[in-house]
């Protein structure tokens, strides 16, 4: 990067800032100039926010979503979920995504990542042992793959229901389909054809 | 429109194409002229396909889709298709889009619109009385309501749902859902809640 005539504790401030996607380096700049602007303790209370929200995330004990310390994730935590269907997803971020739908009553899994030949991440590299751990304990009925709808996420949930199987838990996934308030016009072959495939009694 | 110092003929040429969808008073003009510059014959070739198109698509005899004067249209025209399967779609352009899939091998019915009291348009604007006909002609075992998947495309599947279900056909409906290719953290709360009921066995 070519920031110039900074302090140099400024322009680590500014190169660190950089490194977080989506933030190109005016924008690393700005963020910069804008905590030295803030009130005492103001940039402390940031550093310190993040310090603590990854050291106490590294993944909850059975769900391996982030959680505080070795405590349960907030869905866990939580004694109105349903504990006999789990939700497996590849990421923190698509628990939010479900959660915002408001009717999933669940628990989750969260893997960590997708099985990608491309990208060198085989099954050992994801959080599935403890999937497999928490099945095999018995006390589950259903796990619902939603896996992003792309083909490492429909790899993955085909893997992972394979594996699971023999345990005698219904396996389902997240149905393709036409998207609520779209156009047919507009819809890929895909998922038309999935959509199709999936058409259901009305 | 302000065209000026245009004769006549042209200035209405203009005003003809300015009534196209998405074609503006410059488009229009535009189009008026290149017309004007076009070879001997090349006019009367336009203006021919145009009225000959309209005159021959007035809606195929059973299924409404456009086709050649009293003749069937290109899909019921094909002895390969599935008679047994009618697929209800609002628009002649939705049956392009079923087609682009290149998997369904039924029939269509169209219905050049949908239900939509905001709009004044009831049940009988819409070719519902043909689609009675050819299921209670007895031939038909499956209908695919595969309206717009949006408020009115889906209170329309409901209402030919009810019409239907005396013949004891058959009633589906494409499958709502997270489209092919997408990620769940942009599919929007309605999706993701389709997609979690309709959920398959893997």
């Amino acid at each position: 990067m070519t920031v110039e005539y900074l302090p140099p504790a400024l322009e680590t401030l500014v190169e660190q800032f950089a490194k977080l996607p989506g933030v190109g380096a005016k924008s690393a700049q700005r963020l910069a100039f804008y905590v030295l602007s803030m009130p005492e303790g103001g940039a402390e209370a940031v550093a310190q926010a993040e310090v603590g929200a990854r050291g106490r995330s590294a993944g909850g004990p059975g769900c391996q979503n982030f959680a505080e310390g070795d405590g349960p994730c907030p869905v866990c935590a939580d004694p109105r979920r349903d504990r006999s269907t789990i939700c497996v997803v590849a990421d923190p971020k698509d628990v939010t995504a479900m959660e915002r739908g408001r009717e999933y009553n669940g628990l989750y899994h969260v893997l960590h990542g997708v099985i990608s030949p491309m990208n060198h991440v085989g099954p050992d590299d994801l959080r599935i042992q403890p999937l497999v751990s928490r099945v095999a304990a018995g006390d589950v009925s259903e796990v619902i793959m939603a896996t992003n709808p792309d083909t490492e996420g429909e790899a993955t949930a085909m893997y992972l229901a394979r594996l699971l199987r023999p345990f005698g838990v219904r396996v389902t996934r997240l149905a393709y389909g036409v998207p609520v308030g779209s156009h047919l016009e507009f819809a890929d072959q895909a998922t038309l054809m999935r959509a199709l495939e999936g058409r259901q009694e009305l």
